[in-house]
């Protein structure tokens, strides 16, 4: 029996999900009236805050993304930063408007243990023009110390499916 | 009670890992001599083919990754490209040597879903020049479509703690 | 009295840069039979081949872009390879196509000084998708020592203003 | 007849360079107290504003940057770029210390054309971690819209070259 208070994720998820903005969507995650993405639990990355253009998602490391080296996948810090960004993108769409992240850059200041802790990620829109996005983002650990930073391209699609 | 059969992960991996060659240590994992590192199993990322200064993986695309689009995350996708790129510059390293992942960049050319299936990872080196060592990767779908390519810059770590 | 031998810069370039296909519109840079644009002069660098999908440049190093260590300024390279890249694109656009570039990644591996001599830019599309297309690019010494290598994405442009 | 007054470029710049802190090689540069590199007058990109770790540049774009569309070569977009870039880097040396370009990302969000009229380049530091450094950058026209922006990674030199 399905637990009836929980929301669950929705067998036409983009669809859906363009019935409301960008804004609207990372009010939902983060009130719980959406359900989390399923990579939220694997990767355990949550929102924190969200405004028109503007996101701060948490990350939090754990040794199921260790390398040999017993340090953090450089990959789990990109999906974390990608998060960001891309949500920042989603964050200043209207309903009715998709997007698809097109590239991503980063660069890594410091290496990430399990012993880091949990992480904050602030991404922001630095422009949209057309059907083109560009964010920026950056990773902080709980002492302020910079993890990471980077930028990244997204594509817009309006299609007009909005409600 | 442990099963001595099986390789377990070296409590000071980073010293372990570099009292062999990076094409050694790959092989290792190959052959089964070597445990897998822990964000093998989380990503479903495995080495398949291994020279000096190229790799071949292979990354099986789950659903514990997708984002609320249904689509796998582009930080998935990165982790992939990562692992190819950052392993073909370690294929390259000599005992006593080790490096950390200084930027990646990544250029996405199709979605993928958890149908898409296994995809293929090459990386090479372009160039080491002192302390640093650059990369290129692609990655291909089963038919062969190309899914991201992108590249990455090491820093190369020469301690003498070789045997 | 102009030399009516010598083709003239169009004043409406971009309507009539779009008339022909991209590799009609290189090739006639080659031979001649088109103008040079205006950069090809300051930064000294000129089409060598052109083919569907690829193309190679020649840039020859000047100090009129030397940084204050006598290095040819990052920036030229930059320019040369980005030139590359977006030509690979452009050889790739029918006639009544345009193209705006949207990101440029650049790996620097060696220095270029004015001794170094003539570089040779070799770049190709990867893939194409929609309005989307990215490039690779590397570039040389003449002794085959690689300078720096990038990729780039460009923004494809249908107006359906071909003849 | 050399006009004594003026500065005339070191014959040893390199050495001549690292002689005094990247703060002061800067100020000289905008006091005339040092001559302006060589591509100074070729891109028209000049120093206005320097403190530790942040510069402004301006750069005023010409058509002798211009590509067949009538439209400001992007690799001129990123010479100014990285030049704000590169100098907020040298901006933080010691004397003694010197550095070399390893990356260069730019992103474009709009063109350029001599029309623009004179672009305002803020770039910044954001990390610096033994023999690394990171700087991010962004290029504004006069009306304060963004045109392109960017991040860098340099390898800094300490030779012990000092005073």
């Amino acid at each position: 029996m399905t637990d009836s208070s929980q929301p669950t994720f929705d067998a036409d998820p983009r669809g859906s999900m363009r019935k409301i903005s960008g804004l609207d969507f990372l009010n939902g995650l983060m009130d719980g009236s959406l359900p989390p993405p399923p990579f939220a639990a694997t990767t355990r990355i949550i929102p924190l805050e969200a405004e028109e253009g503007r996101v701060v998602f948490e990350g939090t490391p754990s040794c199921d993304f260790c390398n040999p080296m017993g340090v953090v996948h450089g990959g789990w810090v990109a999906t974390l930063l990608d998060t960001g960004m891309a949500c920042a993108v989603h964050s200043a769409l209207k309903a009715g408007e998709a997007f698809t992240t097109l590239s991503l850059n980063i660069t890594y200041a410091r290496p990430v243990t399990e012993a880091t802790g949990p992480l904050r990620c602030e991404a922001a829109v630095l422009h949209t023009g057309g059907r083109i996005a560009g964010a920026e983002g950056r990773i902080y650990d709980k002492s302020g110390n910079l993890i990471a930073h980077g930028s990244e391209i997204c594509v817009v699609i309006r299609t007009g499916r909005g409600p």
